[in-house]
């Protein structure tokens, strides 16, 4: 009998995404509905490291009905036999092609009802790259495996989010140049639809989603840039026609305090670090990151691999517990 | 016998700067060490609309003596006569101008030895171009008037600050396109001097100063744009070079989190909203703006004229009232 879960993969086998797993066990509040996607005997070190006496249990298929008191593991297949050796704290070629097969094996998963949502523990860019993997981060890795063959890939968009503020991305992975240049009605347009989606999905029956602007004081009218006027504007109006409760564009400066005090359920913003700053800003503990767009639930704690720290057990668990918690909701209420 | 006091302008007239200012004389803890630079009918009215009994006393100089439990005001020459007429709300040429003239004055009073330091209420940028003045903002227009004529004006940089973060901006009031465009080594290492210089007048002895990248992830070594190698990181080393505890380039995304848990003392970031967006996250209210670099001290609220509330008495001195104090810090430590 098939027991669905969400699935939480490994990350960097050299970052801290094994460990904070491994935590997540070692509370009262062990998830139950939860199978890791990973290596056994990465997970199985994680363990040792944090001196817990938690067995590792091996399922066979993600959706195995998982034993008590454990922490259950689906290997898949074709992970490099010597990932022990990669030396934690540091990027290695096989600690990113592990972590590649992992989110992949999740998706597939996933996509055949093995699965319910995916939680991502940390990915290292450079480990990824040396691995000849051609993605700058998860969400264009999930990007082209949710494509199906012959189609275009489904738009996606990054969104943060904590307890106080829900932020979706018009563009991310690039630098600000890139990224300036990227900005047009279709992109804008496309960000807003897709962030009231989510908000739907989530509960929220009407969405009131604060646009932000790209430029100083929202353009100072035309006096600081026009991308407002061009760009921004006109996608709002749209959305507007198409009966959905967006408005701006706004100051970056205080568009995310508004929506903090409550004026709005989710700001869009045009660059990555406008909306990444203040969900940040108080703590990354309670932040996390929810692909909005592809045709599964997949969120993911707003931090790194934290290679500084790794193997050493101190890291936060709590990013990754929200995480978890934000896709249990999510894919519960889709 | 002359009495110098911080010189507080009133700002655009049709804005919220006159009943902030009479607010701040309606509690017990009127300041006794502040002349107001405005026109003498716009104060009387922001003191009848706030329905205060608070005498307006009106100074023939800006350091004369100032009668007790009254509110202070030196208009200065030239002000237009029809002020009252400007509506209240709305973007006016007269109460440009009039702004625009208070400013002036006091930065030649300060410069005279007739005040102590200079707070500028809000004022409103449009209205200022209506009148004619070709400046994007205060701090441009302090520039000019800090200008010894036949030399080059004095580097400055806008420092915004409340209780918990510092941050100093490479650019201002322009477009992101030509902000980027903007950021060089020379300018870095000026905004990393600048900051270093006032945080030690305000009794830092060795300022830890924390420098910010452009781009995501602080361009994630090149992969997401170069100015961080090419431009940021060469200014970061030539100040460590001359013994200032300058790091980076940082994420964006992370570095005012880590400036607001005490790791460093300000955030020096490359572009408006980056650095303003954190501070102004938990509230404007408390937020303050420092121009850094003029030979005088200059502090104001970190807010704008709010023409939506004007002249219903509902607007927060909080702001206002904590760049007093700044600059009253800043003065005497100076």
């Amino acid at each position: 009998m098939s027991h669905p879960k969400l699935l939480l993969t490994m990350g960097d086998a050299c970052g801290i995404g094994p460990e904070i797993i491994a935590r997540l066990w070692d509370s009262q509040e062990a998830p139950q509905d939860v199978c890791v996607v990973g290596d056994l005997s990465v997970m199985r070190r994680a363990v040792r490291q944090l001196g817990l006496s938690l067995p590792v249990a091996r399922l066979d298929a993600p959706d195995e009905a998982a034993p008590p008191n454990c922490l259950p593991v689906w290997q898949p297949p074709g992970l490099p036999a010597d990932l022990l050796s990669a030396v934690q704290g540091q990027v290695d070629a096989r600690a990113g092609a592990a972590a590649a097969a992992c989110i992949e094996a999740a998706v597939r998963a996933v996509q055949q009802g093995q699965g319910l949502a995916i939680v991502t523990a940390p990915i290292h860019k450079e480990a990824l790259h040396a691995a000849g993997l051609p993605y700058p981060g998860h969400t264009e890795m999930l990007q082209a495996l949710a494509t199906t063959a012959g189609q275009a890939p489904p738009p996606v968009r990054m969104m943060l989010a904590n307890d106080e503020l829900r932020t979706v991305l018009v563009t991310i992975h690039m630098s600000l140049r890139q990224a300036i240049e990227a900005i047009d009605v279709p992109r804008v347009l496309e960000t807003i639809r897709i962030a009231d989606q989510a908000l739907r999905s989530a509960g929220i029956a009407s969405p009131r989603i604060a646009v932000a602007g790209l430029n100083p004081h929202a353009g100072e009218g035309g006096l600081f840039g026009d991308e407002e006027i061009v760009h921004i504007a006109p996608a709002i109006a749209e959305a507007r026609a198409a009966g959905l409760q967006a408005s701006g564009p706004f100051a970056p400066d205080t568009v995310f305090m508004r929506a903090r005090r409550g004026e709005f359920d989710a700001v869009v913003a045009m660059v990555h670090d406008h909306g990444l700053i203040p969900v940040k800003y108080l703590g990354v503990e309670q932040g996390v990151n929810v692909t909005l767009g592809l045709p599964f639930v997949r969120t993911s704690p707003d931090h790194g691999t934290a290679f500084d720290i790794a193997g050493r057990g101190i890291a936060d668990a709590s990013s990754l517990r929200a995480a978890l918690q934000m896709a249990r909701r999510l894919s519960r209420a889709g």
